[in-house]
């Protein structure tokens, strides 16, 4: 028997406590944004990874929030590659789920006969685990890793990875021993088709806050009664009347002067992947179906009533958008307390594509605030990405479409800033690709999960049939993981 | 010596007591808009007056929300009088407040030698405890009140009093036999000059409500991951495009259709008034002094950088206002959550004046969203008053007018609409005034207060000498209202 076939069935052998092992990481709640459980998980992972035998574990102090759990482990093979990892979770709202949401149930949700219903449980906890899983059941069927391994492990992927590019950069000697970077997730949709990931849009989020302290007018220190309206300025207004300037067709066109100006998606090579496709790969724009969308987030209408799946995928991919995420302000609780407010805040994620950039972006909407009277707008960055440009013909990559062919898992390529992958998350790319490492990176496995963000959000545990074959649980996505290492090791 | 003078002795040889008696009244959280503590403080209230001898004490049980404790009083007397009031206060934000909110602490506020700071300090269970004070005095040193009184102590005024004008319906053969309506409330600034109160502005809070649900676009059941804006419509911004259709110039001009059609304010005797005053009062157009605004409220300049007294006076009693008091939807707490929201919500009250109406606001501001193809917004009605009209000629006014003069008080009449009285509440006048009733009505007595529905809202204790002359702490509060009593009496 094949090593690889040897780890197979190890995995199928020992899939009930691979199922243990990944529930207890999930247990642990790690939301970076509020702090909750965040020591507790960087010592659950340092000890998985000295149990992997990590010849070095450190959890590496942040220059921001949380640190990253970076780990060497040494198989004496000729290729290297380093696993990226995220730790941290969003916060839930407890209210909307069904489950406890960090109770990691075990669950049916048809036409799944067992999910995993948890925060993180595919963004990106869930996979993770399952890839230290399959770590496991090399070393004790095969007796070795095919490659060397290094664990980047951050814990402020959910508030744009900050620490990062100051992590490669002290540890770029370390790093650029490393042949390829692979982000373990989930690829299958619902209907078993595959989606490698293999770049990363970009990202970047702020704060915008209108104050009757930095405006001068209306109160300015703290709300009073609402009936000084009549006489007051309002910052609560002036913060509306602000925010609809940035904006048009609910929220459909950004009139930010100049925001459009670089972006230089789709190419031709683009174009070409979208529509031809690669290898055994189904053309992205053969197989996409906005009704997977409708469904899954109760949607009746795409913006600009779009029906053509092809212009969806385009703007899912291609486009850039200014969200409004959030929005406080004012009297919020019961009734009618009557309150003129001193101060209104909103927050908004923002993905743009190449070639435009984040600091060009967000200097436009300061010059946009400027030039319609908001000087005083307080414009706050709190997080931020570049998008990151893999190749479709990278040799990580092509171990990646091995490994779903080796499976007869039917995939599809999208180009590569295309990483938006229905539930997956922008990831910092970037520090990989871009200088000074200039790693080739790829992402997926077998596997499906969904809700990412959201109530409810699951991971495949037993998979079933579907549309394009079958949707793979976890043993499927520990197998593919493995098989991708050991056709990495062989390219 | 008269009796009268016995009265303002026991006061003030009884302040002690007083004070006391008014914090246990204070201390007593009654916040209607949560629940908090509104069962404990009718009970408080029904002891009260059952101590003072009324024949007939009940919590009526409201149509809405909270009890209105009722009571009947007779001292044999010819005149009635009944004494509204309020228990009911608005919510607090601890964290904003310099001293615990509902501990009624004594403090020095300069020029003030001694506040009672606490929520309802002075808007208005502060001044209805000093009425509740007077009486008991007036019984003691003269052992027989002047008048008779129905006591009308609401717990929803600040949730619009809606279950008053049913309770007046049902109430009207016991209330009908009033000569006048008196409302308990500091009447002087602190300069020192008093304003009575002869009426009340019109009041409608409403909330509006944008959702993805009742839109049927953009995500219709729950908020999904931020990056899905490039494909879906936004409930958030729409929600900010509709608000920006409502008003413009930071909310000071309302653009709603129709909205400034039925004003009918100010009247040529509403202009004379403010221009010259009646008896020894002081027009109000000479006293008005926009500085004590801008220092107590932290505010720098006007709407429309407004400089002229004359013209903020007017603006302050005369007009039309819609505010945005609060407004929430999506992620608001910290960090970086990437979310689309289905919901946003804002709360909104508007001060209206002679002629218009609520039902005719409420219903313009329908037809506007309609107009704009807003019809899936939703308007909630939360609570509303009409507008009650005083004359200032009325006896129940006169006996007020004769208890500031018999204590050397200045006083300025505003023109009965503009009972907004710089922290004085919008209070439902019109359900005394206007039919079955058609009752006169005054509000206010010797004392000062502020910061009505602000942190730090406080109620002074120990007057001091200002520039129209003493600004009344509690004593003068006491004698005031006793004084009124006995003025209203003997015309």
């Amino acid at each position: 028997m094949k090593d690889v076939e040897k780890v197979y069935r190890h995995i199928d052998d020992n899939i009930e406590s691979h199922i243990g092992k990944m529930q207890r990481l999930l247990r642990q709640p790690s939301v970076s944004q509020t702090g909750e459980g965040m020591e507790e998980i960087v010592v659950l992972l340092k000890e998985w990874l000295e149990e992997l035998g990590c010849g070095l574990v450190e959890a590496v102090k942040p220059e921001f929030y949380w640190p990253i759990v970076y780990g060497e482990y040494d198989a004496g093979a000729e290729k290297t590659v380093i696993i990226y990892g995220m730790y941290d979770v969003q916060p839930v709202e407890e209210r909307l789920w069904e489950v406890p949401p960090f109770e990691a149930r075990l669950v049916e949700r048809l036409p799944f006969k067992k999910v995993v219903m948890c925060r993180g449980a595919t963004n990106t906890k869930g996979p993770m685990a399952a890839s230290l899983n399959a770590l496991e059941s090399i070393q004790q069927a095969a007796g070795e890793l095919p490659v060397n391994v290094l664990f980047v492990l951050e814990g402020e992927e959910e508030m744009g990875s900050r620490s990062m590019p100051g992590f490669v950069e002290r540890y770029k000697d370390k790093l650029s021993r490393a042949d390829g970077v692979y982000f373990p997730i989930g690829s299958q949709d619902q209907n078993g088709l595959a989606r490698p990931m293999l770049g990363s849009e970009g990202l970047v989020y702020i704060e915008l806050e209108t104050s009757g302290r930095s405006w001068g007018r209306g109160p300015t220190e703290f709300g009073v009664h609402g009936a000084y309206k009549r006489i007051l300025d309002s910052p609560a207004w002036r913060h509306v009347e602000m925010l609809s300037t940035l904006v048009s067709d609910g929220g459909n066109e950004i009139n930010v002067e100049g925001w459009y100006d670089d972006i230089a998606v789709p190419t031709d090579e683009d174009r070409e992947l979208l529509e031809k496709g690669y290898r055994e790969s189904i053309p992205a724009a053969e197989v996409f179906d906005p009704g997977l969308i409708k469904e899954s987030m109760k949607v009746r209408h795409f913006k600009w009533d779009m029906e053509e799946p092809a212009e969806i995928l385009s703007e899912l991919i291609f486009s850039t958008s200014f969200n409004l995420d959030g929005i406080w302000g004012g009297w919020t609780g019961p009734g009618t307390k009557t309150f003129l407010p001193t101060k209104v805040t909103s927050k908004h994620n923002i993905r743009f594509v190449p070639r435009q950039s984040m600091e060009g972006l967000t200097r436009k909407i300061r010059e946009h605030l400027d030039r319609h009277g908001y000087e005083d707008v307080e414009l706050r960055k709190l997080a931020g990405y570049s998008w990151g440009l893999g190749r479709h013909r990278d040799p990580v990559a092509e171990a990646l479409y091995d490994a779903f062919e080796e499976f007869g898992c039917r995939y599809s390529i999208n180009p590569p800033v295309g990483a938006f992958q229905f539930n997956s998350p922008a990831w910092p790319a970037y520090v990989f690709l871009d200088e000074p490492l200039s790693l080739p990176i790829v992402g997926g496995s077998l596997g499906h999960g969904a809700l990412a963000h959201s109530p409810n959000e699951y991971y495949v545990i037993e998979g079933c049939d579907a549309r394009y074959g079958v949707v793979h649980g976890l043993a499927g996505a520990e197998k593919s993981m493995a098989s991708f290492l050991y056709h990495f090791a062989s390219r």
